[in-house]
């Protein structure tokens, strides 16, 4: 595997994400060649150059497309607005770059489409910025399901809440805007259909029903103005595997703070998880004696690989931007053609369209086929 | 308030713990005259004179009818098998008793609606067992609601996981049978039912859907029997109060005992509750400084009425037994004119109706008003 | 097994608990005949009568002493304060009457052997309120320690905090009176250490500390006052078992309402259990595949005898009054001559020396021999 | 600041970590001057040179004595096993360089003193590895400690347990041996004290107790041999603040990975802590309501400074990596003159004292002034 040029384009909460995964996955892993940390594309241009120094990047630039056309990047990662990321995804694959690009794909199916046409067009890697399922519980929780622990699965709930909208006092903003997409569903639900994707596959079928906890919100000078999104979202789905199940999200849940919480019920047993305690599962298995037959509490360890790269101990703990460095180190991985857990642009179409199916079902107020 | 005379029908699970709740509503209130324990009617007429022994009625008989038509009997408590709730509470309705019979009220509707017409005609009081929402957690939760502690309700969860039915390869009885009813919706979802109902009011519109986790169970001899009933329920719904909400109840959920989970979000905190951990709930307010802002496990305590009538120290327990005893009470000062909170028939009709268009719901997978 | 004649000195709240397991003992467990509540005896001759009324008993007394002269009474109930134990206790052994008393046996040292003397010299069956170890969760913790689930148990650690006494600002009662005894340590440590001497048998060698956490608190006038007694106290030990241990106790810890937490380390597994959550408890074990090693948490469940006689599903839970009940239950076993778990006034004796060689540790600030 | 020039000795795990750091410092803060990987030693010089490769330092070296010769170098990382601490940190001082060590000091507390005295004597900054004072949760409860939310802290416990050691299957090894140290006490009773000595100051008497859960181990060909080590030790302790405490620490504790639970209790609130849920931690106050008391959980969210320079959203977690980036840009802040919250060479004596005389304690079973 040779040295491979990085540009980043945006240095936002996600941009300095990549920028410090890019730093860390060497050290980290130490199986892979040294990143060289080429090019970082920011629309203000001297923010880029003070990210680029911060951050570790030879050269800086307001203008994204110089980034995609030096010749010495041969990845970009693409960290700014979701409006944003088919343009400069398609001009990147174009120009022969492998991209790693930030959730969702895009506000509008159609641009989803064009960017996974691209992506299949150039040959090129791409994967998106599904971080959650890094984690190495998660990636536990996907063996333990294939060794059949808990036997077929037969049912899933996933609810995802945060409190970022829970105040209605607060000013409206363009997340109220039916510009910005759908709300919760599109926001923040793809994060909870990238565990099912890769845990289950795809979802077969949907009927969703949105809500808006407060249609008015506040302008700065007090008038109300009608909210047009949906803050919360409510979905009952099928799976392709036969299983049923629910999905709940909730951007105005006052105090869920990263809340990702997954009830995965089998044959033979449970598995519960909670993104809020991120280096935890809950197990539970018949094949325990039946007085004591519990939920154990399964704490992160090194044979829960690859947490063994980051600490050698168990319990200790990793945090949300690990998951980031291991997501790194995958792409890296599928670049050179090993083995890798990502959700490319091919599968990132896929919870595209169950999105836009639960939006289709919510405005029909029927079940539609995914 | 004069002694009554207390009738019981039934000596299974419930039977005895109405039998426990008529012996120590006294010693644990003291407020009330000494129910007289006066008649116990059981099919098995050696096991009523057994269970009368033990549970200290006076008389035993294996003919309910000769129980209701006993003079001094005043209260007749029903906890026979649904099947025969609506015939003997009419009965005993129309023969001048109270009546205190155990959830749900029946399996057909119109069997509730004749139990309800007969209560409203009798002028007698009625109370269903509805237990869940007399443990002082839920009163207090009810009280913070009113007191708009977390502010306007706009959405609620509710999950009730049980695993009687999780083991596929359990024999097949009757609990899979159409006949039983629909499923884990009847068999148990009229609990969280309960719970939204004292707390919220009803529902109004419900989307359901429910699915069999396996579609055949095995008889003796091995050969698989189609199962005719849903172990799991997906519900979609909205209250008369506006607030969105998802039920979602299964009962081959591995793992959960007696799990009943409310997430009740406001616009000014959260309110969440599990039936497995009854002596506790948790609370999340904005009314904390921002940088202590949590959920708070809140233990029961004597100012959680009426804790303090069994114990007054805080944080040593009440047990589910206790429920009844307090529902038992409830009943008494409900029949003496007292403030009472309890579901009657009326309400409870409320509940069935729910239930029914939830069933319609699925066969039509449409949304349904109640 | 004839039916008993009971009598109950004492309406407090542990005359209420008394009360209450006299009066359902016989629902409950169905298994002995029933008892008749004879007498009851309360300093205040009309409280004497109301509770009788309320309690159940025939008759009533302002004059313990005509109680225990009562042939009719065969059982005494002892709930009176602490002081009290010893001359009721005695004069009840030596009218031949078999002795429930409450918890500890008495101030002094000198008392309490009095009171094993006096049991020892009846012949009469004796049994201290030590209702935790009734909890079907200790008894199948206990169970679990014989099967070596945990292999050889290493080192204990337990703790007994409530906040009853944490408040500084609180008027001077007679608790922070010397005369009241130590302080934490005899007030409730006598609890741990029952579970101790349940699970493990005697303490060998205790090393221990006490403090105030307030030197002085408020009369009503606002003086302060000395504390003369030690909420806290600290305690470093030995079980005859040759495992080391811990215990520590605080009855002003804010927040803790009634924390007996538990932890016993083995040489296979971990066990934890708190009072708090009483119908739970956690078991680690190395008998699990290496990559889902966790802390089970078990709910109580029919399994767990005789929560069973309580409730025939799992999860639904007991409370601490039902504890009351299974005690008086192995009273009337042990009266029987049926297998019984009690702690007698013989082992209570242990539980004494126990706590006295502890206060004994403190003023002399060195290890001693229980 | 100028840019410093950074050596590190040792590439095992804490190697790892501090090189970590050092890649991650500035993309992480922005605030501070690049710092330049200059020298990295490490005994088998080949495995120097790869690490170097992996951690981007600039040389490798088989000999630490370079490094420290290297005028290049500014700050020295000593992540050596703890017998080299004192020779390394010692020569390191003496040739003007600032020096980053793990904890402890040293095995010998004369060898800790001759560190603290070298420190002084240089003038330069030091900082030990006290990782753990450094998570926003220890700064915040700190912050609320000195904000008097709890009121006067009276009554501390700690406790840290792990498993590494509790297989007594396991094969005898070097920490077993008394050269090793004391075992518990030394190997991780520091972290402990440490947050004692962040949060309350200094021990000021200690009464201690040390036990062997096993009294031997098989060596590789089964034969038992003599543990000279303690896994277990227990500590009843004062504060020079005056408050009580209890420090319990168990190597063989089966099923805790990484438990550091501290409990402080105060005249008007309790807050408790579990280093393996290191995100949150649990605030229970009298300012609430009567009725709503209760232990609150506190997420880590961006008011919990520096946790918004990793990530501006609450509930999303740092990982124990994320600690030594924190740590790593306190000893910048510190050699820069800014506020800086770390334990230096003065006060990290000041621990290793604490330590010794909790042995000495054990030895003589007395209580022993530090």
């Amino acid at each position: 595997m040779k040295s491979l040029g990085i540009g980043l384009i945006g240095t936002g909460y996600m941009g300095k994400c990549h920028a410090l995964a890019w730093n860390s996955v060497l050290p980290v892993f130490g199986d892979i060649p040294r990143p060289r940390l080429v090019h970082l594309a920011e629309a203000n241009p001297d923010l880029a150059t003070q990210r680029a120094a911060e951050f570790g990047f030879e050269q800086a630039t307001g203008d994204w497309r110089e980034l995609i056309a030096n010749p010495d990047v041969d990845v970009v990662s693409i960290t700014t607005p979701n409006a944003f990321h088919a343009e400069m995804a398609i001009a990147a694959l174009e120009a022969g770059k492998h991209v790693w690009c930030e959730k969702p794909m895009a506000p509008a199916l159609a641009d989803a489409e064009r960017m996974a046409d691209a992506a299949k067009a150039s040959g090129k890697t791409t994967v998106l910025g599904y971080n959650y399922i890094q984690n190495p519980m998660m990636r536990h929780i996907s063996q333990l399901l294939a060794e059949d622990t808990i036997g077929t699965v037969n049912h899933v709930r996933v609810e995802m809440d945060e409190d970022f909208m829970a105040d209605p006092t607060a000013t409206f903003y363009w997340k109220s805007e039916a510009s910005s997409g759908y709300g919760a569903l599109d926001d923040f639900g793809v994060h909870p259909l990238s565990l099912l994707h890769y845990l289950f596959g795809n979802v077969s079928r949907v009927m969703a029903s949105m809500a808006k906890p407060f249609p008015t919100r506040p302008l700065k000078d007090g008038t109300p103005r009608d909210v047009e999104t949906f803050d919360i979202a409510s979905v009952l789905f099928e799976l392709e595997t036969g299983a049923s199940g629910v999905m709940a999200l909730n951007r105005s849940a006052w105090g869920r703070k990263g809340r990702i919480a997954l009830q995965i019920f089998g044959s033979r047993g449970t598995i519960t998880y909670d993104q809020e305690r991120m280096n935890e599962f809950q197990l539970y298995t018949t094949s325990d004696r039946g007085t004591e037959q519990g939920f154990r509490t399964i704490l992160t360890a090194p044979a829960h690989e690859p947490y063994n790269r980051f600490i050698p101990a168990p319990g200790h703990g990793l945090g949300f931007n690990d998951l980031k460095i291991i997501e790194c180190h995958e792409l890296l991985n599928k670049i050179d053609g090993r083995p890798s857990q990502t959700i490319g642009f091919a599968e990132g179409l896929d919870i595209e369209r169950a999105v836009h199916a639960m939006a289709q079902s919510h405005r029909e107020q029927r079940w539609i086929a995914v």
